[in-house]
């Protein structure tokens, strides 16, 4: 008879479990997430299984973070499936509250983080980030984890959350673990399975804009006009692809870089069919 | 010799004393303050005291709250007064940062509590519950304490702070302190400084309407309008006293209120000579 993973859905229940391990001296993991796990986020919970004594994984498909036309709706739900993976991966806890534990009739605080919250991916999703931060800031206050994982993939996310935590005091500590790719490149999303077959091979435009990028500044391109001309090409060459940005930027305030001087960001954002894409290349000039 | 109380002024060091104060058993209770203290703020301080095994006042003259063309810059800051009376009051820990430490540079991440903080007092000082909102959440994090301690004086501040605890999920648990008033009805504030003789004899319009608001529902009036109406009456009567505005709401939303059912909170703002004066008073009508 296999072992199943404990799954809660109120705050009060998180709180306890949580205390009760705290209290055994164990560090605190929290893996924030919205479910359809894939190799991605198994990676952050293999990570927070090696790291902590206590591993919570949060399953929450979080609505203030879509816009009114976005995929909230046929996002995908699998939780069978996911509590499943949290087992085999020897989760201790899922928390899966439902919309009214995290949104409560009435609910009206946001956290903004602002100047970030509006570039890129925020100029393309207004509302998103705060809907995120408002969120993960929620997530954390209802855990009270001492570590949290997330995902290279969400790199402006990461962006976000690590400003909120160093402005609003939090102590819990932020770990970000690497993008992780299907062999051709795609990386993986919960959104892939959006995609036909003719779809995906389209995607991976985004993967080869980034590493245009990063072969333009590793033959020692300084030029950061150039490099995102590099991407643009190369992102629109691709059939049935419908570019959103593809921007070289500063990793932490994510505004546009003009001469190289240090690690830059390759960030791309595209239309595929249903599916709307991102991706991202930490990139380190060498010379 | 007499005792001083011990002031810190850095993030780390209030983390450590709250966190050796914590392990010895002992429950933290925050006393959130501007400095410029009077006898309203060391009601606050000895409920507290108390209460708590470990009282920490904090004093920050919070840049966010204000306003532009607000009176930041003359605000009242007697420091080794507040410092001395923190000691006879037998805080524990006085806690005092710096605007750097507090907002250093690059800070962006603001907590808005949508609706509440446009009405009223919000809307007469646009910002001003975002930078309270944010401050108070910024308190929270870096004291950790157990009970935070406010006064019914300022009862909007109240209602943000609420609403705010309810929906970030903080465990802090928040107990409110009547308003403490002068002999002739005046209520304290760090702001009374600023008034002329004159003046003074002025402002004492504010706790009058209140009370005739008082006196007409004590004497069966349910009609918010005709309270209202009186309250302004009683305001405009006295020279030299600009209304902002007086208003009968709901105690924890601040709307309107039209047919008195329940408790109400009668709430007044003016402006009188340089200083801009609030007073309220909770009112439950009793037949």
């Amino acid at each position: 008879m296999s072992r199943v993973v404990k799954t809660v859905r109120s705050v009060a229940d998180v709180r306890s479990a949580v205390r009760a391990a705290r209290s055994t001296g164990r560090t605190i993991g929290l893996v924030p997430t919205m479910g359809a796990l894939h190799e991605g986020h198994l990676s952050l919970i293999r990570r927070a299984r090696q790291e902590c004594g206590f591993v919570v994984v949060s399953i929450f498909v979080n609505p203030t973070q879509f816009g009114p036309h976005e995929d909230l709706s046929r996002y995908p739900r699998p939780f069978n499936r996911d509590v499943h993976l949290c087992d085999q991966e020897q989760v201790n806890l899922v928390f899966a509250p439902d919309e009214a534990t995290v949104y409560p009739a009435g609910f009206a605080t946001f956290v903004d983080v602002q100047g970030l919250s509006s570039r890129l991916e925020g100029a393309f999703r207004p509302g998103h980030f705060r809907g995120v931060a408002t969120v993960v800031l929620k997530l954390f206050q209802m855990v009270a984890p001492d570590v949290a994982y997330f995902g290279q993939k969400d790199a402006q996310q990461v962006a976000v959350i690590r400003q909120m935590v160093r402005d609003l005091d939090s102590t819990i500590e932020i770990r970000v673990c690497p993008t992780v790719r299907e062999k051709d490149g795609l990386a993986l999303s919960s959104r892939n399975v959006y995609l036909s077959d003719d779809e995906r091979s389209s995607a991976l435009a985004l993967s080869r804009c980034l590493h245009a990028a990063k072969g333009l500044i590793d033959t020692g391109c300084r030029d950061g006009d150039r490099v995102r001309h590099k991407m643009r090409a190369v992102l629109e060459s691709a059939p049935g692809v419908v570019p959103d940005y593809a921007e070289l930027v500063d990793p932490v305030t994510f505004e546009p870089v003009g001469k190289i001087m240090g690690p830059v960001l390759a960030t791309v954002a595209a239309r595929v069919g249903k599916a709307r894409l991102i991706d991202n290349l930490p990139i380190e000039p060498t010379r």
